[in-house]
């Protein structure tokens, strides 16, 4: 169910954009028990003049190597496995593609789990709204 | 008050995406009580690497005619009102402009009322809070 | 922590550009007690065919200079100070760089603190939670 938007400046091959990708995907395989395949990721790439961040906002130094990273997902998450997610996934691409920690921004987006439709018009996960899964 | 994002891969004519747009206008209008020419909405093109999604996921067969919509909304619907809304986008879409409904992915952030502009710098609904409208 | 994504047809130039974003975040700075360099702002640059809007809604003139602003934001802020943050970008934006106010579609999107990353894998703000800052 994760809907992800990546942002980043333009440059990157599609190699660097595709390890982004898959290490975003682990990492919600691993800390936010996201199911098998439940993988849906967008990237969009920026010229400079729309692209603005700040390059020490709390003490953080980034640069134009910059991922911004807008993931939608249900509400059924606690701070702990929230933090652990944003962990590993500064862990994993720091590997590979090889992004400093520091230029790696998250923001959840919480959404009720009746509010995806993975097909055909269906309302899937309000299906098993009380069977409490992880998805 | 939808604000609405559909992004496709690129290819699509724009009366294709005109279609896609027209159809969701009117599964608002008919299922989600949204206001006449309350339409505001974004089309975003990708290159295939930028678009990655899962081909079969809860064993829907997707390709590359996926279409992803993600629609801002107010907080004011309930579970089988969102589920006749998905069911309406996926019959409107699947007429015109024939998308298989397996190829359609929605989902839908909420806000309260007070939460849009839509010009003049005033909170238009904020107004009409204790009316209890659908928009 | 606001991310930003402003969305607009393309033609603007690169100063009508920084204009907006630069008023966005004087808005934020005066009436959503925002911290200094807290600026993350993503523009979004559309084909006709891919910016759809209703050039009447609510009775307010729109034209092809519409500017459609979504900021995602924490959750810490009233009413009163939604209608002030609106009313302080259109009056800034209407300045420079000389926006109609018709012209100036605003949605908020809230979050809890705890779903932000600002870099190193951490969340941030999390650890501030108690204290009741604006940021």
């Amino acid at each position: 169910m994760p809907l992800t938007r990546v942002s980043l400046l333009k440059g990157k091959s599609a190699e660097y954009r595709k390890a982004v990708l898959d290490g975003l995907y682990q990492a919600m395989r691993q800390t936010f028990g996201v199911p098998e395949n439940d993988r849906f990721m967008l990237i969009e790439e920026y010229d400079k003049s729309n692209f603005d961040y700040d390059a020490n906002y709390l003490g953080v130094a980034r640069d134009d190597d910059l991922v911004i990273i807008q993931i939608t997902v249900n509400n059924t998450r606690g701070i702990e496995q929230k933090k652990a997610f944003f962990a590993k996934i500064a862990e994993i691409l720091s590997k590979n593609p090889g992004i400093r920690p520091e230029n790696i921004l998250i923001n959840l987006l919480e959404v009720p789990k009746e509010n995806w439709s993975f097909g055909n018009g269906v309302a899937q996960y309000s299906r098993v709204t009380l069977g409490g899964g992880e998805n």
